[in-house]
């Protein structure tokens, strides 16, 4: 028997989460929530997903533009096993008590707080630590960028401290705010919350980031600084980057200088919504110098967490025990290497 | 038998013909050229197309980086019937008189002059005109969208008049230069060309037009105004474009407002490359005052003229009598609905 | 003696008008109002303006931060002749009562309804529309900038009807919302409200408009279609604007392509901040056919209408009966040659 | 007797430059140099700086436009002391021996290597290493701008090592080329030569630099990271800069959190062309966690470097030999705070 999803949120990464779902063999959508009727609320029906509302005093509105739907999220709860919690940051913590009174499982994503599930995910760094559990959450796109490539690094040499800046993109592609158009800001409150947002994962480890966004839609940028515990070599840290899982080489040198050049490989990878779930490594953009590693990776701020969530639902949902295979299994589901 | 296709330049639109021609029966891919070994190289090679080389001296390039190739142009021009030739502007003269040594017949580009072929084509308004022909050219985006729209509103009511204002995206998604970052930059030479090139169709219509070039990315954007014979109201015209092939409504209410927005819907409907084939018409920014019909769309320039190629690849090569036979044909094949 | 002028929103527009008010002789700054203690009211300070805040509640957060207030804009009233209201759009309609009921003269900006006013003012079109007034509104950045160019053609030639697409900048400078970073938004509703504006100066034109968002900051660009009543050549039109004020010619073969570049061209002129009060028109970007003129005009949307206010207080405030004379004194102390 | 100033290159720097030069009382401009009639070539006829070609053959080219020039730079040689040149980054090698052979002595800007003119300038930290030189070399502007924040916090505290990363502008305000419209690019080649051009003024500093390209237009910001040798608190870092020449503190608590702010705050201090020739650093986005302290500038590339190059014309001209009161005296001539 299938594990029965529902999704919180069919947008950005609702709507990603939804079709990687659709992908599997051990999982299926059993519905999903929208609160206006915009496009995206007929594109469910497309895609052949139960249409929820959020709220019921929403579900006339859909009524009125001839939008059919199943009901609202109460009702969902009674069909799903586990709900995954799309909805905008910060909006989980109010959804967290209807899912428990309804005994449903969730996931919430990496706007939320790690207080809200006490468990943060990554599939590779901690899968079995969300086994069975009742709620967890995936770390935020950046998190997640961070923990890919630090975790088998500090896995391999050892690492005494991380100094990171995160060139944040200002908004997504459709979004119509969240930055000026012809400008640079910092995150002015020092250090920022991406280095405690790692430790939620990696609690030993010492990290600290700064931020500036920029005016562009695309992908975040991550200029890493590494202080290493054993010495290593250019060939031996892309050697165990090449053994980690999510994790991708892109090169200068053939034509991929910049994070458009690297959604134009996406799509012509084919994946679906030009997706590009791995993080991008610039496998001519790295320099150890003494004890001291520099390099530079690009996140997809709207897929990389995709799988993640896949992941996480086979642990909470007792479905497969070996973190290694789940990764292999999702991977192999959405056309993503290794 | 299928025809044997050639693309001569296996770039944005080279690399998105080739993957439409692989989806139809009735011809397929005999190689593609690059002039260098990039990315774009190896995943010729993933899509199991022969790759070749545009000139034999950059072979080697190719074998310093392990890229097997299978000769150069010269080569591939022995083994198909018809060329797509998708070299940049102005570079397809160049290689006229190679086809037709070759006794190869080919297509040209938008960014050729109409002479250079002596037929410019698009499916619905001229489909025959083609029909056999050693050499044609498929029109520009702009043209394209501009002949989609006018040629039936022309058919059902009559203009007298046009005048259009073409919002231009600065460069394409991947390109490094072609427009300043934050500045709009009008095409001073008034009338601009792309009133001439829709009357290489449609050589009857009175049509002007200005141009402006803004720092985007995806879409280029058309505010049109047209004089009609015959009064008509909004529904009217409505209902002729929704008559006509490749021509799709989007609205604003449904929240998709700007070109971003459709981009989004773009990679929701899964197709290949986020592509948007159809021009994209907005259902409530219509107007009719009078005579005078007022109305926007979009055009994706990365793509509109796909599945103009494959037609006209049928008509040269005598494939399909019927132009809205191949239309469909061609349609079906790409997931585009009418 | 000189009339005493009050500031009411020194923000973008506000803070313009206050240093133009500043630089004239029979007028002075007697207060302008913030809402909050940002740096532009140090600013205030700084230029020697007395400092009011709109409301009397917000005086505790300035005098928090050490910012000394004269007061609240009740206070500011007492001290006035005239308020020129730059509030943001549609708050000056909040504040109408207050400046009738303490007697003082007012000029609202374009973001308010010419029925608020009655009276919408250019100082070339209609300087006598406005004298003695006790209100009057300086109609918006883009309705300035087509009455400019607009009404010496139509009191030359005849204007037999008008078609202008309006490119718009996605937001000002400094601003962090109002636009997607990478899209064109078209305004649905047609035709856009820009028409009717320029009827509320000039009543009998027959003109049309349409508008696309465009993501950059400096300037608008217009694109416009005239047709004309009696015959002209490209000369005779260049000949009326060289005659017409604050109408000022560049050259895209000098160097001066794009919006960026009149910018840049405004900063060498060594304009207070940078702005271009003038409307900018590309005199090699000119075509008449028939009786068709085709032209392009940029907008410095932060400061085109700062002499409209000027000039619209003296009409008001009866200091000078000739609207060119007004017009003259104010070019030449702001630096407009015309 | 004033010192005889030349600019090779009347662009961005250079008029910049003329216009500095022109503000001191011990040095005048007696020529610029353009290569074509651009509208720029007409500003310095405004500015009243006699016009000099660059080559003799580009003289007719003026002519035809009916632009007076004084003859090219061979000339200009004759007339001058000293020159500012203002070319292109690496094109100021070709000079070089022209100048010296002219007998005058020549400042480069930091495009040019350090090894073209052996010294390299910044007037705090090496003011008499120029003294009387023929040839000397002020940084760019991103070497400019960590110069002035790290040489006092080098003085005041000991630098144990600095990791800086350096977000650029995509290209100046009205450049036409140097980056995708929407990408962010990193500078792959690690570590990159901002660390070795500091260097070249603090050859002790420990520094190593990542740097981003970003898709707009304003000032570079730079993101730092410096382990202390001693041990200091936030207001004692504070403390210095506020001591040290041509740092000026921004706040993000009184509306000045990005690049583009600072910019209209430039604006509203009514600074020549709206440069901001100090480098701006965030007071309220700095933070010291044990020996490592962190914080945020950002740099006006267009004019940080301006009032280096005066303080570099008194110290080859031996015209003061003390650096503080020679950037006392620039610093008041351009409205510098101090």
């Amino acid at each position: 028997m299938t594990v029965r999803v529902g999704i919180n949120g069919y947008g950005t990464i609702g709507k990603r989460v939804a079709c990687a779902v659709k992908a599997q063999d051990d999982m299926e959508i059993v519905g999903v929530t929208k609160t206006r009727p915009s496009y995206e609320a007929r594109l469910a029906e497309m895609e052949k997903f139960p249409l929820y509302t959020a709220s019921e005093d929403q579900i006339s509105s859909f009524e009125k533009e001839g939008i059919a739907t199943k009901g609202s999220l109460k009702d969902l709860l009674k069909e799903a096993d586990i709900i995954v919690d799309c909805t905008p940051g910060g909006v989980g913590e109010h959804y967290r008590k209807m899912y428990e009174e309804a005994g449903v499982k969730a996931i919430f994503q990496g706007g939320e707080d790690h207080g809200l599930a006490g468990i943060s995910f990554n599939a590779y760094a901690n899968y079995s630590e969300a086994w069975g559990a009742d709620f967890a959450r995936v770390v935020s796109c950046n998190t997640t960028g961070l923990v890919r490539t630090l975790f088998p690094i500090d896995h391999a040499y050892g690492i005494e401290s991380v100094a990171a800046t995160i060139v944040r993109r200002g908004a997504d592609p459709a979004d119509i705010k969240g930055s000026a158009l012809n400008a640079i800001e910092p995150s002015l409150k020092l250090p920022t919350h991406h280095g405690p947002d790692v430790q939620t994962i990696m609690p030993w480890l010492n990290i600290t980031t700064m931020v500036v966004k920029v005016p562009t839609t695309l992908m975040h940028v991550h200029c890493i600084t590494i202080n290493l515990k054993k010495q290593a070599k250019e060939q031996d840290i892309l050697g165990v980057w090449d053994s980690a899982p999510r994790v991708r080489f892109v090169n200068g040198k053939y034509g991929i200088k910049n994070t458009a050049q690297i959604m134009e490989y996406a799509k012509d990878l084919d994946r679906r919504r030009g997706d590009f779930m791995e993080i991008a490594v610039w496998q001519d953009g790295i320099k150890v110098r003494g004890n001291t590693l520099f390099y530079y990776q690009a996140v997809h701020q709207e897929s990389d967490v995709v799988p993640e969530n896949i992941d996480c639902i086979r642990s909470m949902m007792r479905l497969e025990s070996d973190g290694m295979k789940s990764i292999q299994k999702t991977n192999s589901s959405l056309g993503i290497s290794k």
